[in-house]
């Protein structure tokens, strides 16, 4: 038996996300299938991140435990084949695959997680980025964004800024930084943290849309972070516009 | 009865290219179609660069005349209304409308017509980028790539660098600039033009991937031109890695 680490890439479109569930297809069930065609083994695919429904990732981060004694780039090869035959229509992409020490944890290992979050603040729909991109349709103030962030960054209790049904412990999370950058008719968001909580980073993105219209102040998002409620802060940004971008051990 | 000029993004996919054509349906007949649902009136629109099918751009732009007097604006928000009313899976979006003289033809007045060319070069397919990206499963050599693209700028005869069926009168045309961009595994060929030969755009890339596999060397490219037959130049490249990128007056 030996542990292996894997580099994912997918597009979320049509799935129910990273983790397996009841009502539709998720990357780890496809994962697992393919592990399971190319080894014969059942076994969990292990991700560092639970990305939902809808979410892209460029660098999702894995592991899993096998018998069978393949060459790394063989598993990489075969699992995209596997991939390719067994799902005809989901663009899920191994891109690397190591061997690693068996106490590896993909999740609980990771030091920070690094988010992307897309809008495109243009009227006309988008054409080429469509599903990945938020469409708002108002030109954003991305200097009232970049002010607004800096009340995010830091140590904070972020019960406003998670979804009613997060299940972590503690609304506390440190976010290492946050930062706006306008790339002509899109601003990228870009989130770094050891953790999130359930839509955190949907959430702030919603709210700091809110101050790129002008409609909040930066003072509004210093008053949703306290009122530690979620209804407090703005709007969960849609699923697509949303992107893993790497995780760092 | 005045005239307007119009700027267009649209995916490629699934369409037969910018013309009308009896095989399937075209962005041509898409904006035609919308047109007279927002007019009543049945007109032709001219577009600047007639695109293949599958290839996508960022910056198409055509011409038509209306007589009904609606708001620029309300033109291109109603061409995207009923686009996205008539055709559900299509993404083709209107940016931008402008009235301009009557003169104006997007077509023969354009000056110059910049074309980008996206290749992945890793082993694993793309996901996110799926058929937006031409998949090169071995890395390629970007330095020779560049050396080699120094032999197509300037004013050549492309006769080798031709589809066979092209209808242009001359093989001659003159390349302004042919730029090779690395980004992460991404090669992107820049490739500026007042006007191009049918394909010319992708049989250079497929010639370029040639050499970036150091398969051809630079010498073999200018024995191509040298050569003027089709059966000189390297393969055409996929549509789908092709993008109009702009068009300049």
């Amino acid at each position: 038996m030996a542990r292996y680490k894997i580099h994912v890439e997918y597009e979320g479109t049509n799935l129910v996300g990273w983790q397996r569930q009841k009502n539709g297809i998720s990357v780890q069930e496809i994962l697992e299938n393919a592990l399971f065609k190319l080894t014969g083994e059942k076994k969990i695919v292990q991700g560092a991140g639970r990305t939902d429904a809808g979410v892209h990732a460029l660098n999702q981060v894995a592991h899993f435990d096998i018998i069978k004694k393949i060459k790394t780039d063989a598993i990489r090869d075969g699992l995209n084949f596997h991939i390719k035959n067994l799902y005809k229509k989901v663009k899920i992409s191994v891109l690397k695959c190591k061997k690693t020490n068996k106490n590896f944890n993909a999740r609980f290992d990771a030091k920070e997680r690094t988010y992307l979050y897309k809008i495109l603040d243009r009227r006309p729909p988008p054409a080429i980025q469509n599903k990945k991109v938020w469409h708002v349709k108002k030109k954003l103030d991305e200097k009232l964004m970049k002010k607004a962030a800096k009340v995010l960054e830091g140590k904070h209790d972020f019960t406003s800024f998670r979804s009613t049904e997060c299940q972590a412990k503690s609304p506390v999370k440190t976010i290492n930084s946050l930062k706006i950058i306008r790339k002509s008719s899109e601003i990228e968001i870009w989130i770094k943290a050891k953790s999130f909580l359930h839509n955190q980073v949907r959430i702030i993105a919603g709210t700091l849309m809110m101050v790129g219209k002008a409609k909040w102040k930066k003072k509004d998002v210093e008053n949703a972070l306290k009122a530690k409620k979620r209804g407090a802060a703005g709007q969960t940004a849609p699923a697509y516009g949303l992107f893993l971008f790497s995780v760092k051990y």
